[in-house]
């Protein structure tokens, strides 16, 4: 399952001469800058960003132009943009525009406007296109093999059906939440009439898809955009959940519905003191967050996972991973623990040695006991915690363990779920000491996850004693248990005295994990 | 006050060979190793730490000579720790042994034995040398300016007495937390009468020293030994202290008796169960903590700070300053900061750019304000906020203040007080957005501090966003207030819309915090 990561491996000089890019989603609602500092096909971290409330589809919907005020916002803003490209000397700008542009009658003159007054040129993304990028940034940061990927910007919605991580269908709809709250909701809150009207609307357009927008078993639907994104943090907060973590949040459709309803009969001043509403949406919010619950509605879907990625890092998955059609990683988890590896000055030697003697005696216990709580998932889990375990000495030697638990908890992973990144980070949490717990977390976990964890902490936390002086002396370990003693042997190639001695003082939580009391030798 | 701070500064080499010393302190309770990475006069970090109770100590006040168990462990702990540096390719090995060593009959068999069996030739420190490390340690890591150095070890006390930073007497008494506990405390609970033997025994060796060991105005006292930490960290827990951090905690003399008198009823596995109590210590804690209580009533310190640094680190100092004498930092507070920006990839234009913005605002609100809160002790704090603002990018850029406030309050900044460091941590996690408040850590701050706070913030967050583009563009700013309203004129050398605009954006916290509303003006 885990094959050889050397394409993932950096060098010195890859390491110190990164790019630079700049992309500018020229989008129907704001305009967001992000930087971001790269090395094709190694890693990648997003250095700046910046966001303008510009709402450049305002009016559209009546005028089917620009308005002159909202195009000369978006002018000064692209100025903006231009001059703080300039002044961090940051050369490659990739700027794309979407539905509010592309739709407009004026589209030529803005175009040239920007050109002219910021130098900037935009791409405008024809319908397919702004799917197919929300699609590729979807499929980079989740494991979506068969399902559904929804957009919703300010002035459009895509809906791409996936099956084995390839789109198979994509459609484009004029339904963003800008739009539909200009067009279906000039009041709040508003009446019920509006209300159905506009729900109407949407499942008319959905109605063309209905051969396809249907859950199937097995199906995930990820949802994207920034309105989506915040009635996903609405949930969030509601719920109480313990995670600060938005990206991988899965919203169950029933609470979506409770928080939609709470909306409906409240004044945008009063929805502005929602608990996670962002001040510059809560007009749009209504609008944006009914057509994303007629989307679970209509598609029967009963969960969806919000995604904090769109078009503007499928933008980037495109020069990132340059020669790929389309612009997938081969597996997104891999990928993501690498690129926090690589981030946080990751002790590659180290950390592949402790990966090997942590993945051997998970397999040999595994074997040994026939344990359930020890299959390919938690095996994998383990895995990352081994690649990931010191990555908090970047912070402090001291309490390391902790930092890398922080580091972890908040940069987030990719791919995997909340429930696993809390695993691995609390795998690293306990990889010197103390006895495993699920603390602040349980909150995410399902049942068993404590002996999960115990398990995987048993297997690193060995790993790491005997690789405690990061030399990879030893070489193999071998297993023996009979009855509740276990015997493990340490070949190595010279002096283990360390390893040995380390291992020793904590041969106790292997006896809390699995039972047995652990008797450590040199071997062989 | 800020001098130039080229001397700190780092070249691109300089941070990518540094070098690597481990530094062995053979006490006389336990035997600890320290690896630190570091340039000489320019940035350290400790990268590995392993610790073993040896208890050299046990039996030397009855026989006077190292017993065979313990020698025997000892010598088997210095080749776990040669094989520890054999494996890390550490050459470069300090080792050092204090009052047990020192005072052992046996010990040119010891100083043999070890060097024979693990090539490690160990340096036995006078009790002059002992001392000298311990208040170099304390030097570099508190801002002692007058005072006294108390360090407890397993086999001695040293009592240092400082003025103007430097040690004018020393002595040490064989008054270590283990030998007090063998030659006076064989039982727990002890009784009445042992207590008063103890007592009076360490009176007796501080009466020696009664003309100089004697609080006086203006006086700190700073205490070091893993026992006098303990003690420490005891109190802490006691007193439910808000932060995590024990180095610089200030411990007053009442809450420390009241710890010492709780301990004196209870069995040692009851004292293991105290919160913060390290169970290999549990035994020799009421010991130590009862000489410790002596000094401070003997000398009648009201309060002590607690540091955890020690001859381990007096031992690095000697040679990371090299050619100092003593060896000492100029300004403790400039290396602190000036070591953690080193170390968490401090932009240092950026850094030195907001600072001399930030502080030249400072100045001229100050200066027409006459503001009471304004005075060179905020200043200075405002100095290092602005230093170090950034230095969460280092972990990501998404919510990066929330990393330098996490980072800053976790590495901590030696030779700041506690208040001091979270006043800093406060005004980093701010320097973005957000509505300054003091949180979970108004437990550490003053009246008035939220104030403090909120101007230390603007002032940092206004330079920010001048050089929101960080390329220096913005050369001075000028203020003008009169009555509620305040004039900013910007002068650059060339297009500053980004300043202005990112500036104009922030005007609220300036208002908040001055009471005037700010108008940004492109000047001259």
């Amino acid at each position: 399952m885990l094959k050889s990561l050397d394409h993932l491996r950096l060098t010195p000089e890859s390491l110190n001469n990164p790019k630079k890019v700049a992309i500018i989603d020229v989008g129907s609602n704001s305009f967001r800058l992000i930087v971001i500092t790269y090395q094709p096909h190694h890693y990648f971290k997003v250095t700046d960003e910046v966001r303008e409330n510009v709402r450049l589809v305002h009016g559209l919907g009546a005028t089917g132009k620009l308005s002159a005020p909202a195009m000369d916002h978006a002018v000064e803003v692209m100025q903006l943009y231009r001059s703080f490209c300039d002044s961090q000397k940051i050369t490659d700008i990739v700027a794309a525009a979407t539905s509010a542009v592309r739709d407009a009658a004026n589209q030529a003159e803005f175009l040239r406007r920007v050109e002219d007054e910021s130098g900037i040129t935009v791409r405008v993304l024809s319908e397919a296109e702004e799917a197919y990028y929300g699609y590729v940034a979807a499929e980079n940061s989740t494991i979506l093999e068969n399902g559904f990927v929804i957009d919703l910007g300010g002035g459009s919605l895509e809906v791409t059906r996936v099956e084995n991580r390839r789109s198979v269908r994509a459609v484009s709809f004029p339904l963003g939440a800008v739009r539909m709250t200009e067009d279906w909701l000039p009041n709040a809150p508003p009446g019920k009439e509006a209300l159905n009207t506009l729900r109407n609307h949407v499942r008319k357009h959905l109605d063309t898809i209905s051969a396809w927008f249907k859950h199937e078993k097995g199906f995930r639907l990820v949802g994207q955009g920034g309105s989506l994104r915040n009635a996903g943090r609405l949930v969030q907060k509601m719920k109480g959940y313990p995670l600060d973590e938005l990206h991988g949040y899965i919203v169950q459709r029933d609470d979506f519905q409770r928080m939609v309803k709470k909306m409906e009969s409240l004044t945008i001043s009063e929805r502005r003191g929602i608990p996670g509403m962002k001040a510059d949406r809560a007009d749009i919010a209504l609008g944006g967050a009914l057509v994303v619950d007629e989307c679970l509605r209509f598609s029967d879907s009963p969960q969806m996972i919000v995604c904090s990625q769109g078009v503007r890092e499928g933008l980037f998955y495109e020069r990132f991973l340059e020669g790929e059609s389309p612009s997938l990683f081969e597996n997104v988890r891999q990928a993501s623990v690498m690129n926090m590896a690589h981030l946080y000055a990751f002790q590659a030697e180290h950390g592949d040695h402790v990966a090997a003697l942590a993945l051997s005696l998970f397999d040999q216990v595994a074997r040994l006991t026939e344990d359930p709580l020890m299959t390919a998932a938690e095996r994998e889990l383990l895995w990352a915690a081994c690649m990931l375990h010191d990555i908090g000495m970047n912070i402090d030697y001291n309490d390391h363990h902790r930092h890398s638990y922080y580091l972890i908890l908040n940069s987030g992973l990719p791919g995997y779920s909340h429930r696993e990144l809390a695993l691995i980070a609390l795998a690293t949490l306990y990889h010197r000491k103390g006895k495993p717990s699920t603390g602040e977390l349980s909150g995410v976990l399902e049942t068993d996850d404590d002996r999960r964890l115990l398990k995987i902490t048993a297997c690193l936390r060995l790993a790491e004693q005997l690789d405690r002086s990061r030399d990879g002396a030893v070489r193999e370990v071998k297993l023996r248990m009979r009855n509740d003693a276990a015997h493990l042997d340490i070949y190595a190639n010279h002096d283990v005295a360390v390893s040995v001695w380390a291992a020793e003082q904590h041969a106790d939580v292997f006896e809390a994990a699995f039972g047995s009391h652990l008797e450590i030798r040199r071997g062989g």
